[in-house]
């Protein structure tokens, strides 16, 4: 941690790129330093899927993600504090974020009724009601006890129109303002989200809102949602303009290669995505040469790994043969050790990121790379 | 590899126990030595489901059994060879054992028929016809490249009349002869299997014709099929006293912790069975106290590792919450760290009876735990 006149320095600029507003960082948590750029794999509910910490940590991962949401469903908050918390819980004793439950409560459960106060939702287990207020969001992600917790939000899909949006955006800042009330961990930072669709105008206010109440992050949340590569980018770029310099920016659930580039181009410090884990577990390997799909029967007979210079537990160890003899059995080893590769592929993706930002040479870099992972992983 | 007089020794006695058939030895492999007693897990078509060949050899296990029925059907040995032949294909670079096939046809597939020379079946994925003989089982297991390969036999089931069974033994006798000639291979030992269910007479008459053959191991099929550990036991003390002393004695698919005592006990050095990993995926952990059934809610808020003294993996990051947790939400790291955790007990167990004929403190050891363990995991 570094410290400036005593006081603990959250987050701190080590350089920033000439030709773009990317930057290169370190965000200092209580369960140490994250170096940014920075991707976080998904461990929904308290495990990402199929991933022993031992080798998670080998892949070069340093925070991890995980859902309020579905943590609250099962094992639930008492169960998480009784077991002494989420790093307990995951046997992760590095730095943790923990969303708010907003996007899936939207996303995943049935009948979410919303209003002023809070939203209310069934289950998507068994349908049980349950109710999640600014105040009570906040406080178990308190008790759940991730490095960084986040705001309740609002969250709209795409497209919607202005009335709902902006009614989304004041609802947004309105619970961004008693989540900062009701936080009390000290431990923990607590970022506030940015929504707003691509309307740049809504955009704005509910930044500058936010930004009055001077959170330890600032998040862009629904995006990523089927607006479009451009579209989010641009919405990036005009909000991240707006945001404070010395706070950490999280683009929300994005995304492939070219997203990460282009995001981080725009001043995005921090991203989590599925992508990884979910098309790993589905056969679908990222490579610096485009997409592999180890079903398929080309693969059968060969003993290549994944990607010959890639230095994952994985690819040190099995041919594509063994991968796709793994998936045609239904043999676990094959999601498990694909997603490991997938993840590894985001943590070199992000380090050389890192390492282009520190040699001033990220400029180029990333115009290369955009176009090239753009036609490599189009979604 | 021990040698005597320029001969490479496969097989050494280290220590008899004085008071038992018991006995310490090494078993000398193309790809490293074996101590024994040993417990094989069981990696049925190229993996030990979920566990990763790191996570698998931190548990001590060694030598690892793979099903050549299984790769005989997916990913098939023309394959399994084009990928770099078995050690390749599992990332595991230990002594590997397969079993010939015969054991699976029976038990697994449909329509099997059987003559003098050979077994013909439908697979169990798609009903595709198969014919086994003894000659191509090994030529098969030759190309396979396990360390350890077995003879193509006839297994019976439990109860079995005696012409069938003696019928068993007889063609189980010829096809041994018929692997013996068959095999060319001499980085792999070639094990005969003595045949003959419980009865005393013809199990006697199958080991002595094997015998002339001059196996470099001799297993005992046919036994854990429902007999009972009594009927068993006293047929593997009977079997193991006509074996000759200098060659491994493997009992096949056995068996539970009281099982695997008593059958040291009786002279056996090798086991294998699925019974670690099978229980560990249903949520069953062995312990030195009993059984745990981690599904059960008595676990939700417990914070202590499935053994408080245990060294895996498992045990020394994950409590008993975390566990049912996983299991609860049909997470993966469920199955993978009770396996883990189970495999590892199996290493343990084995390790302490070799430490025990070590100190020739067998007898006692094996009396007090026999009865222990027969409480705990009757089946």
């Amino acid at each position: 941690m570094r410290h400036e006149n005593g006081k603990i320095v959250k987050f701190g600029i080590i350089k920033k790129d000439s030709q773009s507003s990317a930057r290169l960082g370190m965000l200092n948590t209580a369960h140490g330093p994250v170096q940014t750029p920075v991707f976080m794999p998904v461990g929904t509910a308290g495990a990402v899927k199929g991933i022993t910490p031992q080798h998670l940590n080998e892949t070069g991962a340093v925070i991890i993600l995980a859902n309020t949401y579905h943590l609250l469903l099962r094992p639930g908050v008492d169960c998480v504090e009784r077991l002494g918390g989420l790093h307990k819980l995951m046997a992760w004793d590095k730095p943790i974020l923990t969303d708010s439950g907003g996007y899936q409560v939207f996303s995943l459960s049935s009948l979410a009724k919303i209003n002023d106060d809070h939203v209310e939702f069934g289950s998507h287990i068994d349908g049980a009601k349950i109710k999640l207020s600014p105040e009570t969001a906040t406080q178990i992600q308190n008790r759940l006890g991730a490095d960084i917790i986040m705001c309740l939000d609002q969250c709209t899909p795409f497209p919607c129109d202005e009335p709902q949006l902006k009614t989304a955006v004041e609802r947004t800042i309105n619970w961004a303002k008693r989540c900062k009330q009701t936080h009390t961990n000290a431990n923990q930072m607590l970022f506030g989200i940015v929504q707003g669709g691509i309307n740049h105008e809504l955009r704005t206010s509910c930044a500058g809102e936010l930004m009055k109440l001077d959170f330890d992050g600032y998040a862009l949340g629904g995006l990523g949602v089927g607006e479009g590569h451009d579209n989010m980018i641009t919405t990036v770029a005009h909000t991240n303009q707006l945001l404070p310099q010395d706070k950490p920016r999280y683009l929300m659930g994005v995304g492939t290669p070219a997203d990460i580039i282009a995001a981080v181009k725009a001043g995005v410090d921090m991203f989590d995505c599925v992508l990884p884990t979910r098309n790993g577990r589905n056969a679908y390997a990222f490579t610096q040469n485009g997409p592999l799909r180890l079903r398929n029967s080309t693969h059968t007979c060969d003993i290549n790994p994944i990607e010959q210079d890639c230095d994952c537990y994985c690819c040190r160890n099995f041919g594509r043969g063994s991968l796709r003899h793994f998936f045609n059995i239904n043999e676990m080893l094959g999601p498990i050790l694909v997603s490991l590769h997938n993840i590894r592929f985001y943590q070199r993706l992000m380090a050389k990121i890192r390492q282009m930002l520190e040699k001033n040479e990220f400029a180029d870099w990333a115009q290369e790379n955009l176009k090239r992972y753009t036609d490599y992983f189009s979604g």
